[in-house]
């Protein structure tokens, strides 16, 4: 069938073949489909979905429109994680080393992305001279003799994804659930893992909104893994507040250190500790979630957890003292509080309104050539459910430029909400797929 | 709104303001909105429709991105007729001299299109001579002194329908049909008619196979019209089997000229009667349809219509004689029988396979460049409801190349049914809308 037939064809709710997909996607990569046809196309997928079939093409051929990395010379089974991202969300950072210092290879690749607060590349690179643009031998070598590597995208894998999600995001066929599965299993697969553990969010501050559209998405990638002979499974987590209680690059670092010590805190820690398990389970490192708990346990016990990390750190170039030495870390000029306006329990904070004003202050990047200010930020003194005061403490904004000061404390008073009566729980993993 | 955020909002079903339809397609004329964007707009209006408000901005602007035709100087209410289309379709031919005869200012601009077989301008142009590219001032000054003028379609007038078309035609979006009324509509508004009758087909070898469907696009239209403040008035009308006896260009020149001499096939001349009588009614020169009637009649019968059309054909450089003098209307060389495999009665015709045969002998454009052959095509001897006796002749091939024979013969044979029992009557018109 033409270009022109396929995109009919999917219009009208009939199942493209696999090899129709495929042709489809490399036409589009290798430009002989244009732009407007690959859009129409998008928006079809849409309205009409893609079959699993089609779903394992389409991933495919984005997936073989570059290099696949080949890790199968390295023992053990390489695991990665990814979440579908949120405000606050630095589990890579303790996760990686957590789960390399209980004899998991971790191969993680992750791309920058635009966003109001930093990506994992960004709060890593807050550590004076951490680098994320390693070779593919440097990454290589390091998954093998470190046990975990995390850097940047490179341009020679799933090329297609990178071209295609730049259409979509200027053609309003982003929020399309195949697609998104599809992008990211394309990316992941071509890391070279053998298996996948994936953090989907839900709520305000996540991608998805409801349960059923996490759910729904986790299904979709796990069995895009299926097709692929890849182990996936998927923990769907809380994202509706902040994750921890720092948002922005530097201190972001600061808490993971800290988790990696035991001393984290509690929700950042328990959503680490339940990826990492799941990656110890399904690396063969551990028989069961328990049997994963002990043994983290005893890495944060020891200190294998944070030397792990350090050894990251001084393997990409980083200065590992920094991770001992909280003076060696950027530091903002000047903290300020933001008091609250009343009594009552913290009933609410909005994900999206602390990362806009995070990106305010700076710690995010708003085009491609934006300079972040890895110092800056704010700690969360209080969150959601948690008794407050009238005047005391909710957060502190970590500045360096006081002009902006006014503008982030009205959007974080604005994004806390204070109620008399303590809000309903909500858990903070609601339920594993597999 | 910005682009983007528009392509979101009506792929979520919310309706768009009129202001920012306005702009959106006057960004994609002015190039500003990119093809791609447009697309997957397109897309998204395929899946959501368009309100009436929304699809009368479309077409303004649509109307408005070039030249607006202004012939309120010329005395009378011009009345256009627009067909959806159809294999055999020479009503404009004989419809438009009839109503300037009776009185009727008839401004025609057809667009030439691609297809199986010619268009309107195509037949016309079999006529030695006849020029349809003709400039607005000549157009202006025909509808005035003769009444009727039919031209081809300019570049200044709805240039953004041109843009928009072709960028439909390969990403999957023709068949919306708002995207259609609005198409038909703004072009059709540009040529500065006061009034439009609408010949809407409905049938196998219609682009409307279902009456629902026809209806709705009569209805579109009509709503397109009230909103501008022009009358607008529909047939449905049947293309189950081609209209008339004929198919191919000087051929059905000729069946235009029987017609108008009162001695056309019944078919052709009650749908041309039916659609003429609503010109006469709605261009103010007939009180009802028997009134129409009556005026036409006596056109047919005193030579008025006939005389009319010699009247057109001269002032667009046309030779008049060939109206009377059937030798100076191109002949083909050959002319050969296709006789029935057995006997009963013609239970169907397939317009699609008579058209591609008809393409095959060439008869019709498949490419923009493709030269026509005026002379060739078909004689239907036998029709839907004809009974037939084995070896009878159901039409005849008029042909030039007869390489091309053995497969437009087995082509026809193929769109003929014949079965042992007299099929159902379908009717000819089957409603009127307005």
């Amino acid at each position: 069938m033409t270009p022109y037939e396929l995109i009919k064809a999917k219009r009208d709710g009939r199942e493209l073949s696999a090899g129709d997909v495929r042709a489809f996607i490399a036409g589009f990569t290798a430009g002989t489909i244009p732009d407007y046809q690959m859009s129409s196309m998008c928006m079809a997928v849409f309205f009409r979905g893609l079959s699993d079939s089609e779903l394992g093409a389409w991933t495919q051929a984005m997936l073989e429109s570059g290099e696949v990395l080949d890790l199968s010379d390295i023992s053990g089974i390489k695991v990665d994680k990814h979440s579908t991202g949120g405000v606050g969300d630095k589990v890579s950072l303790s996760l990686a080393p957590l789960a390399a210092a209980c004899g998991v290879p971790v191969p993680m690749i992750s791309g920058r992305g635009l966003g109001h607060t930093g990506g994992t590349l960004d709060k890593l690179e807050s550590i004076p001279g951490f680098k994320v643009n390693l070779s593919v031998a440097e990454y290589r070598k390091m998954v093998r003799e470190v046990g975990a590597c995390l850097i940047g995208q490179t341009q020679s894998l799933a090329p297609a994804d990178k071209k295609l999600y730049a259409l979509r995001d200027v053609t309003g066929t982003v929020e399309s659930l195949p697609l998104i599965a599809s992008s990211i299993m394309s990316k992941k697969l071509a890391e070279g893992i053998d298996a996948l553990v994936l953090d989907v969010k839900v709520g305000s501050g996540a991608f998805m909104k409801r349960l059923e559209d996490a759910r729904l998405l986790a299904r979709t990638m796990i069995a895009i893994g299926a097709r692929m002979g890849r182990r996936v499974t998927a923990l769907i987590t809380d994202m509706d507040q902040p994750l921890g209680r720092t948002v922005g690059n530097a201190l972001e670092v600061r808490e993971a250190v800290d988790m990696l010590r035991g001393q984290g805190p509690s929700d950042y820690a328990e959503v680490t500790l339940a990826l990492t398990a799941e990656m110890l389970v399904i690396g063969g490192k551990a028989k069961d979630a328990a049997d994963a708990r002990r043994l983290m346990a005893e890495a944060i016990r020891t200190g294998a957890a944070v030397e792990k990390l350090k050894e990251i750190v001084r393997w990409q170039g980083g200065d590992p003292a920094a991770i001992d030495d909280d003076a060696r870390l950027p530091h903002a000029k000047a903290v300020e509080e933001v008091r609250a306006p009343s009594a009552g329990y913290v009933s609410g904070i909005e994900c999206e309104a602390v990362g806009l004003a995070a990106g305010v202050l700076g710690a995010g990047r708003e085009r491609v050539d934006s300079v972040i200010d890895p110092a800056v930020g704010f700690t969360l003194l209080r969150k959601v459910g948690d008794p407050v005061q009238k005047g005391e403490p909710l957060l502190r904004i970590h500045y360096n430029d006081p002009r902006r000061l006014e503008d982030v404390k009205a959007r974080l008073l604005s994004a806390y909400r204070i109620s008399p009566e303590a809000p309903a729980r909500r858990p903070l993993i609601f339920e594993r797929l597999e």
